[in-house]
């Protein structure tokens, strides 16, 4: 039993497996097509797909350099009945101009096709590297073997094809109890970059078996996707295809979600609580990451200076840099926050690691330092800024910068474009 | 002769030697007082000071948390006729509350007493580690010291004594002639950390034998930083204690400088040089930097939403990384566009690294990429980014991200404070 980490109200929910095809009416499935490179074997196409008819909710990047999968899916997801997500890694299919936006809808024709649904009820992402051409011709042909390939237990194979740079396949699922009835929801995610500030691409996929009405499941999705991505992703520092799915299909015999039902908050909660757990498996397969660092500022005079407080302190350099070295310094976090644009007083501030105080009124307090890099040295710890001025709160979860990162991300365009050279395609 | 790089007016300015003396009736040095390590014996407190009245203008920074000799040297400013700048490494007096400012009246008294004049015409600077107490038993005394260290000849003494992490003391000085007679105006600096997007603490000392008129020091005074320092460090992500001075004495005979005498242009644009070779120092010895990058913008609609853009790829984690690796990732560029805020359309934006087209109409562009990675594995080149929407530009001077930069910030708070325990001193 997992705790609800609401900050409304609370419930406990029932985590079961399954992934994105643990509620009822849901299959998946995924294949190798060698999209980044032909040699590879790893599963690389995946496809999410109704047996019933969905009400679907998505949620993209604010990023103004859109994917063309994003663009496409923008369209796609207004119709409703969405039947199927297809989605793929090693390759973002974007900043490839019209053949991109050709590429994503010939993909959505064939897999429309196969299953015998409309176009426009076949949802399309994509990630990977950005610029390339799609190599169509290694994924066309090879859509009926992924329908063959779906089953009621493929969520799995479906997280581990939309893994890039993540380490591990993310899933999550709960069972959920509503006047007698039970409905279920759980999704799968892939993450990785660095989640804050720049993030590569993220997507999540959710399926729940409860009914849930189209005008309350886009409240419950905008609500869930701020509570639990938007404190990973840091405001406008979005990829050019970072999407969440959310599809409803009603297989359930719990009674429907309407915007005031008997179930509607235990449903928000259920959907904050999957949303929330795939976001922190992100954070902590972020790349190279070694240190999962929660940010709770309160005390601020408004939600927003909250959130700057916390965006600044988790985007800057030289205090990621401090986490990595598990060094207590808290005068690089008050730096930040001095730089925020939120209204603070100076003598005011305390911030804590963990528990213990390493700032008094904006001053070093007397805890010594070697109990603070105890709490510092940990895997994982909470920083908190108290503003005493005031009673809003924000919080995000971060991590720090590694060498390993910088290395990490050093080369990955030149390697890619001699990769591709090497297999004989060229650049568009 | 160096060219100016002035977006107005050009001139051709004749470099000198003498950095901060280099003007007529200023003396610099500097002396060793272990302010952040008893034993060591680097030269960590320097003095610049006039021998004649001054104007006195001068920039702070915009941190909401500021250092103790900030605030004094704010209110200190206003009064005019500055005579002298203190100012040590070692030791930021920030965070440090009542004590610190006491802490900095006490040396601007000091060295008041020692010079002969009053406290309020004495500037004071502080650079170093934030939270910690002045070692002002290792300061006062050596005043005395200090004033005998005064000679004309000073500035490299003092441009040694304020580094902190900088690998190379940063000086610049030119002669200027106007009207059939000439001026000198030089300066020391002070930069290292990021510089961008977090900036360790910056000092900059500039001084001039030209006469300039109080108003027009100040339009000079702003209007240079803000195409010198400000396009390095990145809106809002000051530190704690940054600091320009620059000091006018007239002891030259050049014409008066008013807000339109004849020597006007040219003394706008001979401090705006100074002010660029030191900010473009700063940059080059930017903390573990191993590449030096301008940012060109243009074509936006607006000048902020050129700015914006800037800011957002100088800023950029996975940007900087990509540089590093000497790797022409234009999709990580136009991806931080994207998120930028400006307005922009994708279609098109067309990037160059060097002289070379690397992304045209927002897709990959038929440069060989082996072409591309000849720029970006040089030492120092230059990303332009055309929105292709108006005439508005802006640029700005950043670096890569380096492993070595992580390791080099990973634990500083911690070293320092057990180096300052084995000294047996003890925090406030």
């Amino acid at each position: 039993m997992s705790k609800s980490a609401s900050e409304e109200a609370e419930f406990f929910f029932k985590e079961i497996p399954g992934g994105v095809t643990a509620a009822y009416g849901f299959r998946a499935g995924a294949i190798s097509c060698g999209i980044k490179n032909p040699t590879a074997t790893r599963l690389d196409l995946a496809l999410v797909v109704s047996d019933l008819p969905t009400a679907t909710e998505a949620c993209f990047t604010t990023n103004k350099v859109k994917a063309a999968p994003v663009r496409l899916s923008q369209q796609h997801v207004k119709v409703g009945d969405v039947r199927a997500i297809v989605a793929n890694s090693g390759n973002a299919n974007a900043c490839t101009g019209p053949q991109g936006i050709a590429d994503a809808k010939a993909t959505t024709k064939a897999v429309a096709e196969e299953l015998g649904v409309k176009m426009r009820q076949v949802m399309v992402c994509s990630t990977g590297i950005i610029g390339m051409p799609m190599p169509m011709e290694r994924i066309l042909p090879r859509v009926s073997e992924l329908n063959l390939a779906l089953n009621a237990d493929g969520s799995d194979q479906a997280a581990q094809a939309i893994m890039t740079s993540d380490t591990k396949a993310k899933s999550y699922a709960i069972e959920v109890e509503c006047e007698g009835a039970t409905f279920r929801i759980g999704g799968i995610a892939k993450g990785a970059g660095m989640i804050c500030p720049n993030m590569a691409t993220m997507l999540c996929f959710i399926t729940t078996d409860a009914k849930v009405e189209p005008t309350e499941l886009k409240r419950a999705t905008q609500a869930a996707v701020e509570q639990s991505f938007n404190r990973i992703t840091i405001d406008g520092d979005t990829s050019t295809n970072d999407t969440v799915i959310v599809m409803s299909n009603g297989a359930s015999e719990a009674p429907p979600i309407k915007s005031r039902s008997s179930c509607t908050h235990i449903f928000r909660a259920a959907l904050r609580e999957v949303m929330r757990e795939l976001a922190k498996m992100m954070v902590r397969d972020g790349e190279r990451v070694t240190k999962f660092v929660e940010i709770r500022v309160q005390g601020a005079r408004t939600y927003q200076d909250a959130k700057k407080i916390a965006e600044a302190v988790g985007k800057s350099m030289l205090v990621k840099c401090s986490w990595h070295g598990g060094d207590p310094n808290w005068g690089r976090v008050i730096h930040a926050v001095g730089y925020s644009g939120a209204r603070i007083r100076e003598e005011l501030i305390d911030i804590y690691f963990g528990g213990l105080l390493a700032t008094k009124n904006g001053m070093a307090s007397n805890t010594p330092v070697k109990e603070l890099e105890k709490v510092t040295q940990q895997p994982a710890f909470t920083v908190t800024i108290d503003l005493n001025l005031g009673s809003a709160n924000y919080h995000i979860f971060t991590t720090d910068l590694s060498e390993e990162y910088v290395d990490f991300n050093a080369a990955e365009y030149s390697a890619a474009i001699h990769a591709t050279r090497q297999t004989g395609l060229s650049l568009a």
